[in-house]
């Protein structure tokens, strides 16, 4: 089976394995585990932000920076198909009692000028805007990069309102790396930012959350409600130290990958490749071959390769860690069989 | 001064002073108050549900309903620019805890296909859809009437879907008077409505939710939370009777002024109608004098004549009961003054 | 039938039904009633508070308050007994998210020293205390006077701790009349205050909530949001004048009535006098009587005479405006025949 | 340093470490990791329920359940010093919406009769009961063990008034060593039930809830939103394996360690110990030195043996499994020191 699905699906590696196996570890509710400390502060460093936080998801770190930044009643304003608004199970308005109002992308970018119409002003008929969240790469955007300039653009914005900006950065590493940037090219534009360990990097469980110090010391505060106040974190901070600071370049395989997968699949007759494929992930309309996403992935997977669907006629594929060259070109032909 | 910023500022009638005065009244937490219970039970009937309740305002009544029919966790599907969306001050997702997703509507219709494609599955990461909203007449769309095809459509894809649906059908008197049909026609389609008894009615103080009876035993302790059980309602309740009964066919005037308003409008050089004036609301875009909405809206009332913004370059006009046919006539003077 | 059940049953005078009747009113949403402004202002005076806000109940005020002082995740302090935990469905914690830590109370006097202690630190397992609740008179202990030095030293811990207070006063004016002071020898000692102008005084609908000028503008939006801003409230409002004006002073008669109706059950076999009488309501024990509180009340009803339940065995008697002294001399006779 | 703060401090044991390593595991969001999976197949027999989730902390297990049982507006009862009630931020009422009922306890036993009387009835002014959470082993009681036959009451008064049962079984473990009886003994009466796999049985990280099918099911989508969904959890599920396994029945030697502890606690002058120490904690009351807790515990640090404070004048020691018996002695000789 050539796993498609997602790049969460990539397992421990050897090496983090083995640091699993020799983390040193105390107990993080006390703030003394010293790998998650030494994960934290490299974090920060390289995300260019005053403290960092481990967390056990990006969803908990999203819902953290929205709790932290927010009060109920406010209205947070990000793209209408962004992680946050779309597969984050409501948490958002469930846990912090914020509305959201969703901006259309274009692939994954928000206009900055319709972000400013969105801010609302003081009338008492109207929520106070408490937060803009930019999602970068795009994941339902198929893992398109929000360029720096537009992330600059609406930074501005936000800042010239007095509203805060948190980036789910589950997929930055992909953006910078397939731009050939720091992470700071990006972060330097948002007041919060989150990012995954797991999925592309590999490591087995955890994100961290990076802002300014008081944010971090009320976000940790709201982590212990969520229930992600944890022991002896060392073992999961282990690999993603690993994560940090050995797997971040070989994204760009990942990258590579993708670009063959899409062009293989480009020329195959009823699919159509429909993002530009800017980092790991394609996506293609099956509609061509008279078959709905579902009933194409059924199909794929008794053929030996898994896939997502991504609404009624596209189907998501995403590579990682896990699948090399080799497999990439025997999933083409895979899919060619079908 | 012409005062046409909305039906919401018209004043309570000779006759329902008079009611105010004389009502027979009673503890209503205690369910005593005879006055409310026949307002109730008459709107019912006019609405066709098996009970109503009496509460303060459409934005409380909306809220209720919310609360009643939904979890927290559950998203809501309502159209883009829905008083419950826009000027409820996020209270859905303060209170109730649910996820705001929002249709574009096309005159305040939106398209039931694009309702069920938005309708969410049992994926883990996705919110239930626990309530959709409808909003008749469309206040932000220009006081446009839904039809009752319209609700028709939607009322089955929810109902395939075993969605509930909710009204907000604050003046949903005049879509019913300018359709020249029953209020019961565009309700069969719905699961609960609200209503309002100030606004083109003139009651001073009021609305009406209706539903189902274990919906709205539900909905009376809502209230109560919300602090809406109140005492000798009755003095309240006795101007709704009256709105009721007496104030509903007087609304085709309403319709009538706005046309001769609108038509009065469209001839001046540099403004523009930009709704198709179905009831008493007539949306005027002013930026061909160029002027922002809100200096058009100071120099208007510098003339005497009071009107609201409704974006940058939009001005809404609403005519209403204390708007006679020759205040019409001298605002559109005033108007064509700037 | 003599009706003892609460002072919320009290019908509005002749004088509050004129005043009704010729209330000058406006758009309270658009700030344009004068009858509410001028309410607002006497009992902002009366209260000794920067600035006030009409309100439709005392859940409704109060519930505004804990909104406006606290957010989620804070806990509030208030007495086991007291109105806000007990009485007003949760809306405390379903609303505004704070978990509510009860304090025993002695005749609704709780202990600073035990408020002292239970307020908490910084220590990441815990909420923050976000407010203090002070309830006066106290319902559930009979009516009693919280004094002004118990409210004193409550306040000075509150303020050592930087924890805001808030006064339910739904029935404060019964405690400045039988204590022979000021409103404000009691709101001295609070940041924000709530007080009824149904139940002793009379108004068919409303209360107060008192504070600072910016307190009160979020309390505005809270308002709004829970569905309590209104229309032309000068209806409601002009009877609430009545009350704060005319009503206050009369309320001994109401207390000298309790104190009959005290020694009068007092002296009849299986009966007893529970709480101190301090103003306008008695609690008694009846299962002297071998009888349930509820069946106790129903051959009471059966008599002429309404009471409510206040636990298994215990009764509560309330007078007010509508009952005289001749009625509490019959309601004796009536219970003494059970 | 012997570091008797808390039973959370316990490092991995090595064949942890090695299970870490070894770990065979899947992307859990998907359900395909398959040791995560054992792990709570294993945890649901051994506690007697249908189906088991695991959580990543002991309060994430509590919230959970908390969530699922109840929606806003309800009412939990909980005794007065519960861990849920008291150590976790308030989560329940932040993200639940519930109202907290707290019911004082006897060596962390709640009187059945006054969790009869704290159920509410159907009264508008009422939240429903919508839970009742019992604490086993009681922390702030000591470690108290809550007999099954206090279970078995409350279960009883529960049932009967349709109210579920959540059991914070943090520590059952213990209470189910030193009773000498199995898990069920005391699960057979409750609906769902959380414990932990760090604590006393040493897991890095980790705790289960168990229940029925479907509110497993449930509490699987609460867990997402939580940010508890994981990856690749067979990592952190394979100590848990261990700890269910091989872990539990050496929980004697804490408890026999911590009885030394007291025994030699109680001979020194100055101190005495309040709890009956049933289990692994000793309460030690430090007035009679003339220190406050904190105070006590800065002195005992400097001498090389941590503990917690519990109040302004109580100082709680926790015994597990990396303090061994000779450095019980050895701390004994340092307290006795002070």
């Amino acid at each position: 089976m050539i796993d498609l699905r997602s790049d969460t699906v990539t397992k421990p590696t050897a090496a983090m394995r083995e640091a699993m196996y020799r983390a040193e570890v105390g107990d993080d509710v006390y703030k003394e585990d010293p790998t998650v400390r030494r994960l934290e502060e490299l974090a920060s460093q390289m995300l260019g932000k005053e403290d960092a936080l481990f967390v056990t998801s990006g969803t908990q770190g999203n819902q953290i920076a929205v709790l932290t930044h927010c009060r109920s009643g406010n209205e947070v304003l990000l793209e209408q198909d962004s992680h946050i608004f779309y597969y984050e199970g409501g948490a958002i308005s469930a846990f912090a009692g914020v509305q959201t109002r969703t901006i259309p992308g274009n692939k994954g970018e928000m206009d900055p000028r319709q972000i400013e119409l969105a801010i609302r002003g003081n009338d008492i008929h109207e929520p106070e805007t408490g937060l803009i969240c930019v999602e970068n790469t795009h994941n339902r955007a198929g893992g398109a990069i929000v360029s720096a300039e537009n992330m600059k653009a609406i930074f501005e914005v936000a800042t010239a309102h007095a509203v805060p900006v948190h980036l789910d950065g589950a997929r930055l590493f992909n953006a910078a790396v397939a731009s050939n940037c720091s992470l700071k090219e990006f972060t330097q534009y948002t007041d919060t930012v989150q990012v995954c360990l797991s999925k592309g990097l590999g490591a087995p469980i955890g994100s961290i959350i990076a802002g300014p110090k008081e944010f971090i010391t009320s976000a940790r505060k709201w982590r212990k409600r969520l229930g992600g106040g944890l022991r002896q974190v060392g073992t999961i901070a282990a690999p993603g130290l690993i994560a940090l600071s050995e797997m971040v370049d070989r994204l760009s395989e990942d990258h590579h990958h993708a670009k063959i997968l899409a062009e293989g699949i480009g020329s195959v007759n009823g699919l159509e490749v429909v993002n530009t494929v800017d980092t790991n992930i394609v996506l293609v309309d099956v509609s061509g071959k008279k078959l709905a996403s579902n009933e194409f992935i059924e199909k794929l997977s008794d053929a030996g390769v898994k896939a997502v669907s991504f609404g009624p006629s596209v189907v998501r594929f995403t590579t990682h860690y896990d699948v090399s060259k080799q497999e990439i070109e025997e999933a083409l032909r895979f899919i060619n069989s079908i």
